[in-house]
């Protein structure tokens, strides 16, 4: 299997909407950097919680197209190049692999259901066999609460045999332990991502390579001090203060709630923009969130504060 | 509400592929005039059937050039402009007005679930906002088996009363006679197209418009004598016919199978090439499904001359 780039706490990093609704590249890469001093180890721009299926595949190439441009370094980004069809997933991760990007996630073509491992082998191969480059990396990934279309265990392993230099790594969104840990026993040497924080602790003591989580947005220094101290005794207590902040928050919608503590803490209202489908939160939902977070003793400064002791 | 320009039986156009897994847009523009000769009311390319979304944007605008190029009618075409983006399903649509279309066929945006109906509203709004043309005529395309994200009877009002001239009819797919019955109901001059020809007759009892079928790419003929004669005594006889190619067909999986039946009558073993991840019928599949339909009479050239009857 090929060495992969990637390790720690990695952030799917939210995309913020200008007062038209377009993506607002200054704002975005601004939260970039933010997100990198803060401690993440990756930027998995382009996932669910970017909101990156409201957008088109020009807008996505001209997000990162800017982003490079501002100097975030591309070895650290995985952007998203899933894709429902196999040319549109080609050309997002052609173009990301010709700005030299760690690797990309790549989803399975969900529009469709029911899919029998066969045409799903087909569909990443024909992505592989048109991007055509040594040097991309695939990160696939597996969010049947979206996609309704899951990656079953046995076509992981056929995609890993298959392009072994390629296909490294794989988030697991399905929010069930099980199949991650069995991703982990199947596969040693496969970079597993855990979805949420919620499994770091456990996955880490399983070999798992980190976590590419949502809450990553706001919560970076509380989920890396789980990944530096797993191996100490206060792990598991590291573990259960980023869990109850993970729990506290995706009792609300996760974007919407994700963008209005940004919003808040940064002090920039304008950050609340969802783009629909999404719908923000409403003013008493902003206000429940708020204050369930002061109960826990969340802020944004404080927690980076207390990653730094 | 605004005058709407399809009846009758229209068809969700197969896409053939070359070898080299590219739209074959020679064989696409005979197969549409083909289907148009049988009788067909309309082309509602890009559709479920047409492998829509195992294409990008950009194949399928060239696709949709090149066919207004050859000179077929863009008033009989309902492309479909629906993506999980409102900007991309704004920019289909927007090429589609601009070729003079009829209408185009929108999905909701279904890599989201559980959306609520502001959220829906809001995205169609958006899309409907940025295309702002007098022309744009929306059908509304509700297919929860492959969405698992459906538009709600009161979902559907809504868009009607915002946008009386704009959101004319819909293509209900759901499968569910009683959600057909209730569009037909509640909301009487909206343009209803069954997505099956399972549900034709009963439809057009009460008030449908058509249908909009898969199975109208091997079948035309039988299915428009339905069409014309639903109100004479032999209507029953001529639905259970059709009912029985139908379900003849769907026993294998729908898209293969009619591109199988599609090689076999035209004689061109190449259109049986679906786009990963489907997958072909296996040979045995497809010498099941060619008995079958020999064993209740079936063939293209006969249901044509039958229909001449």
């Amino acid at each position: 299997m090929a060495a992969q780039p990637f390790a720690g706490v990695l952030v799917p990093v939210l995309t913020p909407f200008t007062r038209a609704g377009d993506p607002d590249a200054g704002r975005f890469i601004a939260f970039c950097r933010w997100l990198l001093e803060e401690g993440a180890d990756g930027l998995a721009i382009f996932g669910t919680t970017s909101e990156a299926n409201s957008m088109s595949a020009g807008e996505r190439m001209e997000l990162l197209d800017k982003l490079i441009a501002a100097g975030i370094p591309p070895a650290k980004l995985m952007p998203g190049a899933g894709a429902c069809s196999l040319t549109e997933a080609a050309a997002l991760a052609r173009h990301a692999v010709a700005h030299g990007v760690g690797g990309v996630l790549m989803l399975p073509p969900f529009y469709y259901k029911g899919m029998d491992d066969d045409g799903l082998f087909a569909f990443f191969a024909a992505v592989i066999e048109r991007v055509a480059s040594p040097a991309l990396r695939i990160f696939l990934y597996h969010i049947p609460p979206q996609t309704v279309l899951g990656l079953s265990l046995d076509l992981v392993g056929r995609l890993i045999r298959a392009y072994p230099e390629t296909v490294v790594g794989l988030k697991d969104s399905s929010g069930d332990w099980n199949n991650t840990a069995a991703l982990l026993e199947r596969y040693p040497g496969f970079a597993v991502f855990p979805g949420s924080e919620v499994f770091l602790l456990d996955g880490l003591r399983k070999g798992a390579a980190g976590c590419i989580t949502a809450t990553g947005n706001v919560n970076v220094p509380g989920i890396r001090k789980v990944y530096e101290r797993w191996q100490t005794p206060e792990a598991d207590a590291l573990q259960a203060q980023i869990t109850l902040i993970r729990k506290t928050i995706q009792a609300y919608p996760m974007v919407p709630a994700l963008k209005r503590i940004v919003a808040h803490f940064h002090r920039d209202p304008d950050w609340a923009a969802v783009r629909p489908p999404m719908v923000p939160l409403t003013q008493a939902q902003s206000q429940a969130l708020l204050s369930d977070l002061a109960k826990i003793g969340f802020t944004l400064g404080e927690s980076r504060r207390a990653a730094a002791e």
